[in-house]
């Protein structure tokens, strides 16, 4: 099974340097909670669900070597490096949602520290297999949408790669291609950073599922055309209301979807909710590097003075979203009352 | 001034090699049809009116070697050449707009073959000053459109380089630029070929005219922060209806300016209506090569064993378009009869 990352015994988190894919099978590996919040910033692992994951690993990573008694000294390590992993990146909350119950389950348990360092280590690995689960009902779930074949338009990377295993969109299609379902996958390639063309189109490839890889630009064109029955996108961060934060270029599909009558679905498991942020003004929207636009590895392909923006995500308007697929049940509007039923489950 | 090609007194055709920029300034030189033909095809040259001109050069230069008197032969010679160069590229309208004329003109001139070859010269010449004259009343009568500074997004290159020179809405850009009007541009990248970031970016940083590259994919991420007062792009076919081909991506920036009530804009001239075609869903959209999109300057970006669409042009529908901007006047929908005004002036 596909997975961004493995962790070994001896605490080794051995990621797979998704810069690398398609290319080559890299690895990146991490002993420490510096390393890991480094490769979720460089994006060596992406995906909200894969840098929740990783960030618990780390976050035990960060304490692992605490040698004292102290208890004081030990929360503040704690503390330290939940700071560092949470400041790698803004967008996404299933970061800040995994570091919470880290350090929930830390305060919470009244252990001696080495106890307490096994626990949080099996609380990381507890989050992991519970994010693999829950994709594969949010797959059971979302396939159950169709009953017939169909071509489906995703965007970005919510797959195996982004996740713990198995993938939200990528979940949903992989149920369907083992249904025999699935007819045929439109992979946009997701500029800049191209996680269609590199990771989707990586994943569906090795599955040997059907699929075609268009540019960003060409969705609406095959929209137009009536060759999409239903776009499936994952999400970084679910607001009250329903607004979504995804990988820029989502929104236009949203937009685009609302005019064909195409459904739009948001596949994310629960930890992806975020019912303290009221809407999508209240999202924090990551600004990358512009050379992340201007250049394409290493190529630089606009004039030396030419200078870029960024915006790593957009923000797609609850209205627009058909459905919200997650582990729990699938919810439509109106949001803040179906997505409401979901928030104490989390 | 910038401009896709020079013909010089011995009958050379030297086009800036686009494929190259903006890291190479290379020349392209093509003294037969078959060598114009050649570089329309491999886009050496590409925009609607730049191919239009360079194909009725072309046409000239497929007769000028005729050393016979017999019109007949002429004609036959003439007629193949048209095939010839007709055969590059479907889409654009111009082009075979501006082959009809020169075959026409050869037609309709009862003169002696040699007197015949420096006719066509001169009317392919005509073509081209016509199209910069064009240009300029484009430019004017869309920067009338604007009374305070703007912020204008474009896609793909309908610039200096697409044309005779000075371009269609990017002549709109360079005049508002001019009655400093021009506040911002923002530039969509246009993938596949990266028109827009590789033709566009460096037209406008050659002016020193204010822009910013963007993905495609960013587009409505800007309109919805309210950072786009209107969009503007050329044409490669305008139908009877108002539907316009033009280059992919287009379709969904209309579909985003709806939305948000920007004002969506084509500018073209009259070379690009094209009356006997009733509706977009008549013009013959081209597909091009799969590795345009699998690659990127010969870097594979998927993997080998993805494939790819590449529609190289989609249709925006007439009733998403705000107006067409042409250098006999500015129409707005309803289409039909708007338009009809305009079309005994081709």
């Amino acid at each position: 099974m596909i997975a961004p990352f493995t962790f070994s015994q001896d605490d080794t988190l051995l990621f797979i340097d998704q810069r690398r894919l398609p290319w080559e099978e890299a690895s990146f590996p991490a002993s420490t909670a510096q390393e890991v919040a480094q490769a979720i910033k460089e994006m060596v692992v992406r995906g909200a669900p894969a840098i929740g994951i990783a960030a618990a690993i780390g976050l035990y990573l960060g304490i692992k070597h605490y040698k004292k008694s102290d208890p004081q000294g030990f929360f503040s390590l704690l503390k330290e490096s939940k700071n560092l992993l949470a400041s790698t990146r803004p967008t996404a909350v299933n970061l800040f949602w995994a570091l919470d119950r880290m350090e929930r389950v830390a305060i919470q348990s009244p252990l001696p520290i080495e106890k307490l360092k096994r626990r949080l280590r099996a609380e990381a690995l507890r989050i992991w297999e519970e994010d693999v689960s829950a994709n594969r009902k949010i797959g059971a779930l979302g396939a159950d949408l169709f009953s017939s074949p169909v071509r489906i338009l995703t965007h970005c990377n919510a797959g195996a790669l982004a996740t713990g295993g198995y993938g939200t969109a990528l979940g949903i299609i992989r149920t369907l291609h083992e249904r025999g379902l699935m007819k045929l996958v439109l992979v946009d390639e997701t500029r800049p950073l191209l996680q269609g063309a590199r990771l989707t189109a990586w994943e569906l490839y090795k599955e040997g599922i059907s699929h075609r890889l268009i540019t960003d630009s060409m969705a609406g064109y095959f929209m137009a055309k009536g060759l999409v029955n239903a776009i499936v996108v994952g999400a970084d961060r679910i607001a009250a209301n329903g607004d979504t934060a995804n990988k820029i270029g989502t929104y236009s599909l949203a937009v685009l979807a609302k005019r064909h009558e195409i459904p739009f679905y948001v596949a994310a498991p629960i930890s992806t909710l975020d019912p303290s942020t009221p809407s999508g003004d209240a999202i924090s929207i990551e600004e990358r590097r512009k050379t992340e636009v201007t250049s394409l590895e290493g190529l630089r392909i606009c004039p030396r003075g030419t200078m870029a923006f960024n915006p790593a995500f957009d923000i797609t308007p609850g209205e627009l979203v058909t459905a919200i697929i997650t582990e729990k049940g699938v919810v439509q509007p109106p949001y803040p009352i179906s997505l409401s039923s979901l928030w104490e489950e989390r």
